[in-house]
């Protein structure tokens, strides 16, 4: 990559974190700064056939987005351009390489570099765009906080919040009406939502927290029997489960057989499925709720740390791009726990992509139902500090992007 | 009642609302005022029994508990003292009359009225045990708003926060994926709930809600023909949808005959049965939340009407009391829309119990899935204003009760 940048791209691929408009925002600003253009490209790399969603990021279009749910430029739909499923006549797909379209669209625009904001998937298509000829850094992002080289990723801290505010008032709840309340939280492979629950539960509050993790294989007998202690100790268990809890075989939990009036497989998520468990084994009454989505857009409690963080690696990026660096993301170095500090670090992409950070064994406690003190102070420092969003009329104030498109450049359009 | 009173009792039924500790808190401090005793009856009438949860509420005791969610006197849990449940050898269960216990015990512990907070069932118990020679006071609480003779319910505008920062984040993250997004609200009868999750919406925001009442019969094709509709046009759509929703036979969306893998009935959550209905029938891609708990116990989004009100409420009991009044709880009153203003008024307990306050229909939009600009009016000036719990190293404070017990006084105890 030249240091002789004009032009930037930039988007997001998977799914929602509440830093994803706070990085597109700082990308926008400090390349302004460079005197550099930034344009858009919507939906991932979809944005770019047929160039129907190159869209221009000045200032103004970044006014006050960084409160607002969701990525204003959208993410990866269909999503990889090396294997775009096109439908055939008789209902099958086939897959085919557009990656060389994505490049050469960007070349039209006079585009010099790209910023791919995304996981793990997102990443590996940024890497290989690389190694096809395109410049690129990329900006890690995953609510999960599965991704390697950065000691965490931005988005994780909001979901942090919100289920450690969900178990906290659950709990007082559940202690008032002796039952066991379930909270579903997301999770697919790794545990570090549901780890950030058992925070809620320390030295000053005792109070009862299962956590079932994806990285601990479920037995049925051993968490009845830690529900049944926890309810005898203190007449309710607040349950924290990842939804991709799953047993010896590998199988997720999530999916139990169940059948409906036609036969049809009928996933449950794993909440009602071990609601119903405890229900039948111990006879408990439960209530339980899945956070979902709720996590990811849960602007109205988003971390402070987590935005701050979210702006330097879409500033950092920039500045990446200005030193010439390609095929490289930036990633969060922590440099001390109390007080919390931290800085801003690079890794190479090929670092990152297809690895994830599972939870590590000294994290959770030896009968795989909780958290360790190590984990605890990997979090800690994590927590503090909130963001909230303005409000106007008690409702959250909402900014959408006014979407101006840009012109077309392409004379012979790509056909399939 | 004689307004000669030295020593009041307090307890709450039902399920959580946010501001039961604000209510509780509030006729600590106005007892108090007066020169009077408060005592909290644990659980309900529960702690009645055996004596074994009377405890001293004074000043020091209600410090803090205003943003805990919960009750700090915990609720019914074995539920009536009019029908108490004792369990038979052989399995079965026989329901006597303890209401004579529940009044001699408050008479031993020389309590001169009982202000009784809770919902529809809890304030029939309360008029019950008044017919009985009980000094009662009622405190109306149900975050579904369906209390009759009360323009709302402390409670509500705290789920109706929870349930419109919901939608207006996932609507958000919907639009970026493309993708039908179902949120199962609270609302076992009425849609209250429900239709604040329209509010969402409105000319500054158009974006696309449907709403599943109670209050109206589903009906699958019209409900698809409009996901339908809203997709094409907007290329997503929200879906919130009530507990509650039934058929035109009456029968509950989320009894959906499922069976699992030994043929037992299998309760799914409304959200996931119109979930699955959208993919079969629509081939669309779905997320879904359920709120459950979340709605009733989220003080971290708590409406500073919501709190202000619970508090009032809470107020005007000890005042009623004081005056001599008997049978009769504070009901809000509202006199003006813009500004929102109200006051405290009063209702005999014998016109509340036992009746639900359904959505009118002028409420409901004529194709049944939205809100009408009535509803707005209604809903509109309740949302403004938030109250903010207080946070320390990023998680919400939490305060516990002490729980002083208070001598017990009974000779002879009592015997089933």
């Amino acid at each position: 990559m030249t240091p002789d940048i004009h032009r930037i791209a930039v988007n997001t691929g998977g799914g929602d974190a509440p830093g994803l408009n706070a990085v597109i925002r700082a990308v926008v600003r400090s390349a302004e700064q460079h005197g550099w253009e930034v344009l858009g490209i919507k939906d991932g790399y979809n944005g770019l056939f047929e160039e129907n969603g190159i869209v221009r990021l000045d200032r103004s279009a970044v006014r006050g987005i960084t409160h607002l749910g969701g990525t204003i430029i959208g993410t990866t739909n269909r999503g990889d351009p090396l294997r775009w499923s096109v439908d055939n006549e008789d209902g099958s797909a086939t897959f085919i390489d557009r990656s060389q379209e994505v490049i050469d669209t960007l070349a039209t625009h006079e585009i010099d570099a790209l910023i791919a904001i995304g996981g793990d998937g997102s990443l590996s298509i940024a890497q290989a765009l690389f190694e096809k000829g395109l410049n690129v850094v990329g900006v890690p992002k995953t609510i999960d906080n599965d991704l390697a080289a950065t000691n965490l990723t931005f988005g994780f801290l909001t979901a942090v919040e919100t289920a450690t505010d969900a178990l906290d008032k659950l709990h007082s709840t559940a202690e008032a009406h002796e039952r066991v309340m379930v909270v579903e939280l997301m999770g697919r492979h790794a545990g570090w939502i549901a780890a950030a629950g058992g925070m809620a539960a320390d030295g000053d509050n005792d109070i009862p927290i299962l956590i079932l993790f994806p990285e601990v294989p479920f037995e049925r007998h051993r968490f009845m029997a830690a529900v049944k202690q926890k309810v005898k100790t203190y007449g309710y268990c607040s349950v924290v489960v990842s939804e991709g809890l799953r047993d010896h075989q590998g199988r997720f939990l999530s999916d139990q057989g169940l059948r409906d009036a036609f036969g049809h497989a009928q996933l449950g998520g794993v909440a009602s499925v071990i609601s119903t468990m405890v229900k039948d084994d111990l006879g408990l009454k439960y209530h339980y709720a899945v956070a979902d989505y709720l996590q990811r857009s849960a602007r109205h409690i988003a971390s402070l740390t987590d935005v701050s963080q979210a702006y330097a690696v879409g500033q950092a990026a920039v500045e990446l791009a200005l030193r010439g660096k390609n095929s490289i993301m930036p990633s969060i170095v922590r440099t001390s726990n109390k007080p919390y500090r931290w800085r801003i670090g690079e890794a190479k992409l090929s670092r990152v992509a297809n690895r994830e950070k599972m939870m590590p064994a000294s994290f959770i406690t030896r009968d795989g139902f909780g958290i360790t003190q190590r984990c605890r102070t990997y979090l800690e420092p994590l927590m503090k500090g909130e963001d909230y969003p303005p409000y106007r009329n008690g409702l959250p104030r909402y900014v959408r992007l006014k979407n101006t498109a840009v012109p077309k450049k392409l004379k012979t359009p790509f056909t399939l």
